[in-house]
């Protein structure tokens, strides 16, 4: 509905998400030490003011881009399949799972994680959101593999196909894996498919 | 053989090797930004001076600990598992890859990789390790497996799980994993044994 203070929250949404695009962007390309809130906020074309408005401190920052781009692109990894049958849609899945390890979110999230690993009130900030993105990822995997996770079997193997995926994106950080990754992916799809299709 | 020059050469190569080793236990434990030459020289109970005689630069300390560990340490993650055979011994060196993948070296790595991300000139430094690791972790996987990688469904099946170890030494950064791996390294070695089997 319409009302005089729209334009003014529009402005101010649109902002926050430059800032949370802007955070992401900075930590792949430039890592963890680069990206301050100071950088941030002139790359997304924003005085540092208004950013310490949205964001208090760095960390509030940064956990709030991953939060956001975890929530608002990683369904697009997995839709597209869908629409597929069989192995060509358990290829495609997998497909889609690997790719979303390799974006600049994963490079992103690596930088935060690796950081973390050495600052215990980070960690702190860290470790919720990593079972949640988990999760997240988990529930997307099962339903785009339309297969029953409350088989034992089948929680695992599709867990272990994410686990797959991260190794996957590790390996893509300092040099262009697609052409081993896109054969790997090939090969661990019509395993997994064969796994899962004896559990149906 | 006995000459009057072994005792130092002795005192040289310790000094080296303490060296080393303090310098995965800093990066694992304090990060990139805390493994300095002086940090790492203090707690391996070394003067500054003489850490800079054997290693002129950080990246020279860094680079030759990485190698120096790789190459001592990931072959035990894997011998015991020859004396099994069958899914046994399959198991056996699944999970002996996967907890190299959660050694203090793999945490050590890790911070390596994630600052070459945004580096240039330690990338460039990095990425002949990372291939050279590569190829060392594969063969002694083959070897351990027993299985013959000139197969290229094999080759994929030995890559993915190793692909699949870097994935679950990542999920083990911020908290202990330990129980839910467990679950993964067993279903997955059980997957991978069928699956190599048809091979044979």
């Amino acid at each position: 509905m319409a009302t005089p203070h729209e334009p003014k929250q529009d402005r101010s949404r649109a902002t926050r998400q430059r800032l949370l695009e802007a955070t992401i962007d900075c930590l792949a390309e430039k890592g963890w030490a680069a990206a301050t809130v100071s950088v941030v906020a002139e790359r997304a074309g924003v005085s540092r003011g208004a950013a310490q408005h949205h964001f208090p401190t760095r960390e509030d920052l940064i956990t709030a881009a991953l939060t956001y781009m975890f929530d608002t692109r990683t369904d697009q990894a997995v839709t597209a399949a869908v629409s597929e049958s069989g192995p060509v849609r358990t290829e495609a899945v997998v497909a889609g799972l690997v790719e979303s390890y390799t974006s600049p979110l994963f490079k992103a999230a690596l930088q935060v994680w690796t950081h973390a690993a050495a600052d215990p009130a980070l960690r702190e900030r860290i470790v919720p959101l990593e079972a949640r993105f988990g999760r997240g990822a988990h529930r997307r995997a099962v339903e785009a593999l339309g297969v029953d996770d409350s088989d034992p079997v089948t929680h695992h193997l599709v867990q272990a196909t994410l686990d797959l995926a991260r190794g996957l994106g590790l390996a893509d950080v300092l040099t262009d894996d697609s052409a081993r990754r896109k054969q790997i992916v090939h090969q661990w799809a019509a395993t997994l498919h064969e796994a899962l299709e004896a559990r149906r």
